[in-house]
């Protein structure tokens, strides 16, 4: 017989979420309390500023529990944090977890997403060490608070981009919506899972590896994450640094299966690539003379490509794409604000 | 007209919070980057570890929206969290809010319930430096992450109470319960807001200031705060301790109001006493030669009551009523686990 919420209780689940991190997660000495008293306590590392960060996710808005795995919504729901931690340059370190749960979930249920946070933790040495348990009627949610550190002074903010910086991208911004959009196409067709574009949307991946690297160049003078989607982010870089943006639109990387599947779709592959997506790929700014120290960061830290896709201008807050045939297109972000009536969603 | 929050989207919301939060909030010279980036981030101070809680409440299980006003409602949901940093002998620095909204829910409204906030945390110095909105389709939350600090090793757990420890515990405990009730009693009763208990459970209160005070001393050998009723929390140190307990049914502070208010629900007071309620006072224990130390630096605090009502035992998880007449009755938590079957909620 399954196993529910309400046939242990509220301790009874904190108690089995404890064994399983204390068993499958990483210790650290820094900690010196974890999940299980009032509240968690670690001692931070001289010469270092903390990071922190929350993020949450909704069941029936930001996932379909029907089309995933617990152990991909576990991961998805951390990857979102730690790509947050990564556009700061930083590690993660210690994770809280706050649950909306129903009563009638499985035990099953709840340790596979405890066991996707742990995959996505394990290989930084970072940690779960707190969290709580809601009982919530309607629709489940993850709300994840993400704790990081980075060295004093190293931090790359979204404000410091200025006129002439060049921009960069890592990755194929876009793959995640196409992804979505296949999922909610075919829903019958079982094998959909199994599609590369729809497991990047199930189980995003971050380049919080990649944000430290680039971080510690001290070359990057701006980095957001793509969460809000590469206009949505573009947007943000120039709203903080007061700046605007030029985009080639022949050097935005549409990745192969993205073209694919937006013609298979009936969309255009740059209405994705521009658009809300789940990627968290990397924005980068920098000076011109600094783009071979960052390209060599990358490069000496994983296989991941990097497109050099425009310039930052000084018309704050305006950003336009450039075509081949020389003229200027003004784009706008948008589809990535849920609360606005305009939006769909 | 009412300014809803679909009328200016999440990044307009965001923008209002971070402005309230700059004119009536407190800065830190500690938070090297506040709400707007990535991830905020702050510098730790040396010599001290770093505490971090999380809780959430929802709409319809944690508070009833039309008889609350939105400025306590923050009030309350952020009280919950410094009584948890309290209970551990520290001091609150820094609050992350995750809101889960409607989007129909006025601008004004938010903004209250970030003035109820600001009101808990302005006292302590303690300031907003982050969070995330989310639309929510079926009801509201609110989950705050909070972060304190306490000087390295004065932390008070839950782990530390020995057999032969004195039990003591602070103010009135069970008058938010009863306060409930007399809302739920009597809805269409248009005073029944103004009701002190009432209050107690729409407000309630911390004691944090004297949770530093009482961990100055470093006499505690437990402390708790009372957010999972009298005994479910002397509950949690007994396990947590390996010890039971044995409290003295006279000694138990009933205040007038609740006695008076039991009488009209007719009901005992000692079941709202020892049951769940949100009264967030703490249960400290500490040796017998200890109890004037802890009550000296009580009074020095704040002007609160502090009862001697039980003492620690060997009876590892047993929890006995020592009545007047010399007879012995054992309890157990019960309705503070708001996930099992048996219980109402």
């Amino acid at each position: 017989m399954t196993e529910r919420v309400s046939d242990i209780g509220e301790f009874g689940l904190i108690r089995r979420i404890n064994d399983l991190v204390n068993r499958e997660g990483i210790q650290s000495e820094q900690v010196t309390l974890g999940i299980g008293d009032d509240t968690a306590a670690f001692l931070p590392r001289l010469g270092y500023e903390l990071l922190i960060t929350c993020d949450c996710i909704v069941e029936g808005r930001h996932y379909l529990p029907e089309y995933i795995h617990p152990s991909d919504l576990g991961r998805r729901a951390m990857v979102v944090n730690i790509s947050d931690i990564g556009a700061m340059g930083g590690k993660p370190l210690y994770a809280l977890i706050s649950l909306g749960l129903k009563a009638e979930t499985s035990v099953q249920y709840v340790e596979e997403i405890y066991r996707g946070f742990l995959l996505e933790l394990n290989p930084f040495g970072a940690s779960i060490i707190g969290g709580n348990i809601t009982k919530s009627g309607n629709g489940m949610f993850i709300d994840i608070t993400l704790v990081g550190e980075v060295e004093q002074g190293k931090a790359v903010r979204r404000s410091g981009a200025r006129p002439g910086d060049v921009i960069l991208v890592t990755g194929y911004p876009g793959q995640s919506a196409a992804g979505l959009q296949l999922l909610l196409h075919e829903p019958e067709d079982s094998k959909i899972k199994e599609h590369p574009l729809v497991r990047i949307y199930n189980i995003p991946s971050h380049r919080a590896k990649l944000g430290e690297a680039i971080a510690q160049t001290g070359c990057a003078s701006a980095m957001i994450d793509t969460s809000d989607g590469f206009l949505g982010d573009l947007g943000h870089i120039c709203e903080e640094s007061r700046v605007g943006a030029e985009l080639f639109k022949e050097r935005l990387p549409i990745s192969k299966p993205l073209q694919e599947a937006a013609l298979k779709l009936h969309r255009d592959p740059y209405d994705f690539f521009l658009g809300e997506s789940d990627d968290y790929e990397l924005i980068i700014t920098c000076r011109p003379q600094d783009v071979d120290r960052i390209r060599s960061s990358v490069s000496q830290c994983c296989p991941v490509s990097l497109a050099e896709v425009g310039r930052i201008t000084g018309d704050t807050g305006e950003i336009f794409l450039l075509l081949s045939d020389g003229t200027k297109q003004p784009v706008k972000p948008s589809g990535w604000d849920h609360f606005r009536k305009d939006h769909g969603q």
